[in-house]
């Protein structure tokens, strides 16, 4: 059996869970936290991130887009119309444009620092930079997320899903790492219909089902993040 | 003719640029600088970075990932032995591990600091951010290469090239943000002879002659930037 190394509250891993659990995949899930550094892990990936899958047979498959491109070329064909990375090369451009938005911009603009901040320093110990969350980084946070779902809204008023008429790795990836910010109660959704209206959509599909019932040790989520009809 | 908006010292543009001459092509260059935010630049890649290269019929295909990517699938098989992104599955995988080592986390721990600091603070107006450089970021950039060129050296004494046997585009993404830093002089390259010798044959392909002619206005690169037996 397959095994994914993840973090529940790392987005790029709650991306590959996503890719997974629609491609009917259900590999065992470890937990690693990767600010520990474990050695064992870091000789896998010497990047030292999460997510890390790895075949049964031991290829180590490390990153997001990595592993999303890895499984297209792997089990795709066998999706049929479920495939998530479409055959169309202008298609995959703009689901892999999407791909680069979510993983890195918005991830470096909103969901890392809410991550890092509210989560991950509460588990670091102060040698590696555990402690109170620096405020600034979460103010700029959820100021960048403010225009992220305007994005968002923009593009689920004009298609039927974020890249166009069919689900893909696109919508995951915006899903992944907007759940992260919606478990903190950081995202304004009343501020834009089509981004929520997209949003109750994907969360409403079994593959987002595990991640809904995640639960950080002594931090509730936000009271709607699990209810489907938010 | 297909067209490739870069920026001279922008890494991830030098990227494209190696990757279009090793495939014989020769779009037209413009030079975009991305942190004036032109209206019409940002109408074609919304993330408002570069690079993008623009195919003559007018498909817009931004990031440097996402160029690798379109340009193997729709050329990559004319290249026989000359392609950049391997056929075996798990061949792939490492190039790609590669790519986001040194497109992101190369780039995050030392080629961003530099670029932005050295270079295009220079010509940033006072209200993008101009000015003069900080010398933190600089200094942990300087720390932080020594790190990476241990890593390239590593690579380069187990494989003939940075994935494997043959040249890809994990030897162009590690050339490109490395000669950007190389410009300004900060690559110490004795301290790893494995990674020189690795970067002096790279520095001598036909491909890489068009980065060893440029250069910022007022500010002379490295006494051996241009030098093929540095």
């Amino acid at each position: 059996m397959a095994t994914l190394f993840h973090y529940p509250f790392c987005p790029h891993s709650r991306f590959v869970r996503l890719v997974l659990a629609e491609m009917g995949m259900e590999p065992t899930l470890v937990e690693e936290r990767p600010w520990e550094r474990r050695r064992d892990f870091l000789v896998m990936n010497p990047a030292g991130t999460v997510p890390v899958f790895v075949e049964e047979q031991g290829l180590v498959v490390p990153g997001p887009q990595v592993v999303a491109e890895y499984l297209d070329e792997t089990r795709g064909l066998g999706l049929d119309s479920r495939r998530l990375l479409p055959e169309n090369p202008a298609a995959r451009v703009e689901v892999r444009r999407l791909l680069d938005w979510f993983h890195i911009k918005f991830f470096d603009d909103v969901s890392n620092y809410l991550v890092v901040e509210k989560i991950y320093k509460r588990f670091m110990g102060s040698e590696a930079g555990g402690g109170p969350p620096d405020m600034s980084a979460i103010r700029a946070a959820r100021a960048n997320v403010r225009y992220h779902l305007r994005y968002v809204g923009f593009l689920a008023a004009k298609r039927n899903w974020l890249a166009g008429a069919d689900l893909t790795y696109a919508d995951l990836a915006a899903a992944a790492h907007l759940s992260c910010a919606d478990y903190l109660g950081d995202v304004p959704w009343d501020e834009d219909e089509q981004a929520k209206a997209w949003y109750a959509r994907i969360k409403s599909r079994p593959s987002f089902r595990s991640l809904l019932a995640d639960r950080v040790a002594g931090m509730a989520p936000a009271a709607h993040y699990a209810d489907l009809d938010f």
